[in-house]
């Protein structure tokens, strides 16, 4: 278990709940939603990611001794709160959409039903595991998408915080990336570790020549050598020389990628070297890869742009009291209805994705005012037209984290799970060109 | 100390090392410098931060027995190098820009000296610190500059990483923020933490009135009530209602800011309640910060622009080997020399800022090829026209951490730095319009 994630939160949310447990509301049953009110600019879709980390962080969100200590020092609460936050552990349900899954402006991504106490105080946490991971997920689909197949590198650690980074990692892999270069991430959650060299290690020697001799003499001809320390036709030439017919790639890491890689190839080809492979990584995102299909490359080295999500480096995603009960004992829908384009619809949602002929049509997004869960249910059940896919699944149950979801096995399941629903997407959807959500969200009141 | 940060690392690293223990390249002197090759566009200038952060991690920088057992599992390097890895510690030197010190493009902002393997395996850590805290001070050094003395308070952790939104918070205080809703940095760096009460608490209450009463009864009338969750003009009515004419101040989250603000200070006025201030918290940036100075606001709760860097996520500093010693023992400057806007100039740097008439004019950036450091030091020294200030300062020596520039002091001393260097540069180059650096950088070779 990771380090106590308690504190990782807002301010307000502590003393809301203080505030509730004095006037006896925090008990009050509530269910909290997150969705996202648009995707970014252009954008066709977006991909849910992070799930699996929220779900390990919950399990670390206690208030340990040193966290209390410095509560009370600070003031922030009263001791009754205090006494509530010493004893918390989430004990609700949490139900959600699969990690990997697609998303649209609505979908009700995740929702955390509870008393207000026990579900408001997971907010920033919940927001900040999704929006970030998901705006990775989302960036690294799109260029895994332009790929077409070639395997895509995540090598972005250094434009990240350290931490976000073992994080980007991973949501990269989510979305269909091969491997990355973070050492955390391959130990986190087993993902295929890749790297060659910088051009600090050929600078440090005193020539290129000797660099090649001593990586290809540690790791073997079957190596990536980096060939555009000086100049890349000879960097090739002696990459060639040194490491022979069996040299695994060459990287290159500047220069007009497109002309560049046909050149090396037809170099490579006439040394012989045909199975070598040529390894590409220069500021690219989705747009640099797509206009390399054509070109002679192999895989694609991403740093920059998949760790800050492409243009997008947050989803807007945001947690909402939809439902709670009041002082009557029934649960009643609650939503913000002040102007300013932040209203929000109260009630919960269930959702299912409408598939017809094998690719989706429509995001179905049945509202209950009433919570009326069974009526829910029998609304995705029966929905005639087409075959309608039910996209929440129970995440936490009672406090009880459902452990399928979370490390190494969770990457892998969300990862099949992200090439499923995009599999569904018709093909124009998935282009790059700037445009609306690749399908719409219809409302229906059950 | 944290846990082990030695993880938070690019593979290559490792692997470079590896492949120099065999050839004996590894123990070469060498010096790497981060710097940027350029601002973001249109940014007048950039703000130095995470250094503290930095120094911290690297004390933590330690090969421990799971990371290790991890490393010899995976097949990734020799057994020489997990006998190096298991006892390193960084044994060098580490000078840079004070934290809060702002950069230009060019400046030397951190040189790392020591053997080849003590500094290389640096990089990624270095970079993530580096990049991820200077892009948010970066941006949140304008926020603050926009908002003319009115202060601004960190909101954004639920729009980043849950471990990066403790960086944001902490690198927004630097550059004169003056607190934040994140309780973790509040505890680590000894931050001012704010907040008042999210949408959730209203809505969870029977009627906005009983939740104005129960937040009074438990924080006073001290406290910020937020009054846009139906309608504005009611919620004002209701909050000075409650709490009377020592309302601490309202919260305004959605709509036409700067005429709500206006709208709502007559009211608050007409109702007596002249002392209650206004805070506003709806998706600002720089430029909604400076398009409400003529409104009646008191202060700018920012979240998701500070968090992301406003529109630069990260910073693209790049860490390069400039100097090292050859097979002839000498130290030899050396650089990328490959086209394709990548190349950079070999030679360990010394930086001074001119200073004229009490204003910063230009970015002075002195080579020595040679590495002839008394002669770096003399032409700092000896510059003649106007004054020229030394921005390196040593932090780390014979690997032994200055920790005056750690923990909460380390944030004080960086937060006085930023406001100080800010205070050198001319009023026009504080604008939030797109141009050129504040400065220009010249480099002289000495």
């Amino acid at each position: 278990m990771r380090a106590s994630t308690a504190l990782l939160t807002d301010r307000y949310e502590l003393t809301m709940i203080d505030a509730a447990l004095a006037d006896g509301t925090a008990d009050r049953a509530c269910v909290f939603e997150v969705f996202a009110r648009r995707l970014p600019s252009g954008r066709r879709y977006g991909v849910v990611a992070g799930t699996g980390r929220l779900l390990e962080a919950i399990e670390s969100f206690r208030f340990d001794g040193p966290a209390l200590d410095w509560i009370a020092a600070e003031g922030i609460v009263s001791d009754r709160m205090l006494e509530y936050l010493r004893e918390y552990t989430f004990r609700g349900d949490i139900t959600g959409y699969a990690e990997g899954e697609l998303y649209f402006p609505g979908s009700p991504i995740l929702q955390a039903s509870g008393t207000f106490a026990d579900a408001v105080v997971l907010e920033t946490l919940i927001l900040s595991i999704l929006n970030y991971d998901s705006a990775v997920a989302s960036a690294a689909s799109r260029m895994t998408q332009a790929a077409i197949g070639r395997p895509c590198l995540e090598m972005g650690s250094r434009r990240a915080h350290e931490d976000a980074a073992v994080a980007a990692a991973r949501a990269a892999v989510v979305a269909g990336f091969d491997g990355t270069s973070n050492l955390e991430a391959g130990r986190r959650y087993g993902l295929h570790t890749i790297g060659t060299a910088a051009h600090a290690f050929t600078l440090l020697h005193d020539t290129e020549r000797d660099a090649f001799v001593a990586q290809v003499a540690s790791a073997g001809a079957g190596t990536t050598l980096l060939v555009d320390t000086y100049d890349i036709e000879q960097g090739v030439i002696t990459a060639v020389d040194v490491a022979g017919r069996a040299l695994g790639a060459v990287r290159l890491d500047s220069g007009d990628l497109p002309v560049v890689a046909r050149e090396v190839r037809e170099q490579l080809d006439e040394l012989g070297a045909s199975d070598t492979r040529i390894v590409v990584s220069s500021d690219l995102d989705e747009y640099a890869i797509a206009a390399l299909a054509a070109a002679p490359v192999d895989s694609y080295g991403v740093g920059t742009s998949v760790v800050t999500g492409s243009g997008f480096p947050t989803c807007g995603m945001v947690y909402k009291l939809v439902l709670r009960e009041g002082e009557d004992g029934a649960m009643h829908a609650v939503a913000k209805k002040s102007s300013g384009g932040k209203a929000s619809i109260g009630g919960r949602k269930a959702a299912g994705r409408r598939i017809e002929n094998g690719l989706a049509t429509e995001e179905v997004v049945f509202l209950s005012p009433d919570d009326d869960v069974p009526v829910l249910d029998e609304a995705i059940a029966e929905v005639g037209q087409g075959e309608l896919r039910a996209l929440q699944v129970p995440l936490v149950v009672a406090g009880r984290i459902d452990e399928s979801y979370t490390g190494p096995a969770g990457v892998q399941r969300a990862r099949e799970r992200h090439a499923a629903s995009l599999d569904e997407l018709p093909r124009a959807a998935r282009r790059l060109s700037a445009g609306d959500p690749a399908i719409p969200t219809e409302v229906i009141t059950v």
